[in-house]
């Protein structure tokens, strides 16, 4: 017997995020036990091979059977199917969570199919980078990042007490708000952005009058920093946006019109324009600076000392 | 006597991108003597605390006269008002360049105004920070990323040469291209992805919905990528709009096309075509990484393992 937070964790999913979770209960002592469910035989033997549970299970059933925290780690569209896998196996009093971009789709697709004597409380953590799978992850993942947690009317005090442990455990800052509101506020820090990024690659890509060589080459003037976040994983971005469709159209529709106005602006020659706007967005630069939210080094520490080169990848 | 490529050199304007031509010149020996001069005589006092030249002029045309290769700092918008100033001390046989982010406007600012008996031969190192003036700059900017070096039907080979040995000797790689096809490429590689960061983050400022303290704390799903290029200077990015207009517009225009085909994708809910364009775009990160261009390191490499402490700027 050990005090830890939650005896046995059962993750499905274990990819980037899942991966980094079974790492940072581990180094964090919040759990004794780790069982780990995923879709894919290829991906649960290299979660063997790199030690991160104590059992490995085909089966999403399996590994729920006998866990106290059951966190689904999967693309929001798989949410369906693992609840659908886990219901009929979980124990009772055990809390099932999971990390999806998108909250609201979720939490239609999972509850409904939750027995009612365990407690379901959706949550996501704001952390990521754009590699996925099991080697992707690591145990910091999480610190000083913002982790936020969904409770509705039907949480115990409790349990949600225990969930946010587990996340601040691990070093996440963490915040309750509704799914709904959730999805508004991510879809403008996280959602938006990633369907600009993908697009202005695209577009770059498509232009004929530029080479794709030319784009690589002359790439640090800026577009490079739209790459990385292009190059994230296509299954969950594509779920992301099927899923929190009405918010992520929400805020497009008001980026588009105020991209019009930039253009005019442009079309026009209004200078003050121009400058009042790329005078204000520095202040929320510095606000994300304060926070810890960012790193002030330089074009985000990245290194100029020698040439980058390639990982195998 | 000693064997420097251009025995004295002038820079007008030392900010970012003067002070680390200033450091590289001189760790590379590319140079005896560095002659300096800015509009601001805060910016030149700091200039010479921070020891960048030999010898400090408020007015331009004193630092020019004597120079073998003179290089305007400036933002695009000053590139005539330098020209106007310098010409008339220059010293016959000297070259003339700058490191201007648009180069036709350059081009119809400054060559007009120099004499006949010296060398215009317009320059864009594509390399930089989001932060600016003498104190940001560093001797490594250069180092592997591309200058762009733009001659015309007058180049003269020798000081064509000269002008790409002095960017090779700070470790750039040199290409030479018309200013035409520079400002067009650098609209796509450089204009439009700062310009689309600026309109990001003003429609998330201006959101009535999301809070500014939701958006700063929640930017590390992505939206904190675009605050750092969304940072820079304003006068700079003012002038790149107004002064390379007719490219810009061109390639916003595509990109507007590709977002609303993306966004009718997924008001319709067409997850496929979101996959397709999701995984094309991963192929040119590849490609920027395979060319040294960026930092394959996850999260362009920040760190996780601490909380970031923002600089006192
Ligand atoms: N990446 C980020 O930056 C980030 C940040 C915060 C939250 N999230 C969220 O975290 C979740 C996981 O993302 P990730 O980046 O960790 O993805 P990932 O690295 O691709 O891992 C997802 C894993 O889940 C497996 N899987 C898919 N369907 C399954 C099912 N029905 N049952 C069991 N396993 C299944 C996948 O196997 P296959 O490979 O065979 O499909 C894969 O191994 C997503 O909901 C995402 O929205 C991601
Ligand atoms: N920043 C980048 O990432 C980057 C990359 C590649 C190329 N560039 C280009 O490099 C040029 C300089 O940019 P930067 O980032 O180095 O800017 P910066 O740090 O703001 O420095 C520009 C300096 O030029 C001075 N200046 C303005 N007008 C002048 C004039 N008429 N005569 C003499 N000095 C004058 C400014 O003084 P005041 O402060 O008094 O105005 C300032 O000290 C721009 O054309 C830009 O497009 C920039």
């Amino acid at each position: 017997m050990t005090d830890a937070l939650f005896p046995r964790l059962a993750i499905i999913g274990i990819g980037l995020i899942g991966s980094s979770i079974a790492r940072a209960a581990r180094l964090n002592g919040l759990v004794d036990d780790i069982a780990i469910s995923d879709l894919s035989p290829v991906i649960l033997k290299r979660a063997e091979e790199l030690s991160l549970g104590d059992s490995y299970h085909a089966a999403a059933g399996d590994a729920v059977a006998n866990a106290d925290l059951v966190i689904a780690c999967v693309p929001v569209g798989a949410a369906e199917a693992v609840a659908e896998a886990i219901a009929p196996r979980l124990k009772p009093g055990a809390i099932v969570s999971d990390v999806g971009s998108v909250k609201g789709s979720v939490v239609r697709q999972m509850k409904p199919h939750l027995p009612d004597n365990v407690q379901f409380i959706p949550a996501h953590p704001v952390a990521g980078t754009e590699y996925s799978g099991p080697d992707a992850g690591f145990a910091e993942l999480f610190v000083n990042r913002w982790s936020i947690v969904c409770p509705d009317e039907d949480t115990e005090p409790g349990s949600l007490d225990r969930l946010v442990a587990f996340w601040a455990g691990m070093g996440a800052n963490v915040e309750c708000m509704s799914a709904e509101r959730h999805d508004l506020v991510l879809a403008i820090t996280s959602h938006l952005p990633h369907l600009i990024a993908y697009n202005i690659v695209g577009t770059a890509a498509d232009l004929e009058k530029v080479t794709e060589s030319e784009v690589m080459k002359f790439s640090a003037g800026g577009f490079r920093d739209f790459t990385r976040i292009a190059a994230s994983d296509p299954t969950m971005w594509r779920d992301v946006f099927l899923h929190n469709r009405d918010a992520v159209l929400e805020v497009l529709g008001r980026f588009q019109e105020d991209l019009f106005a930039l253009q005019r602006q442009i079309r026009w020659g209004e200078g003050d324009r121009l400058y009042d706007l790329f005078s204000r967005t520095r202040a929320i630069r510095r606000g994300i600076l304060t926070l810890g939210q960012d790193a002030p080094e330089a074009d985000f520490g990245r290194s100029h000392k020698a040439p980058s080169k390639p990982s195998s990848e």
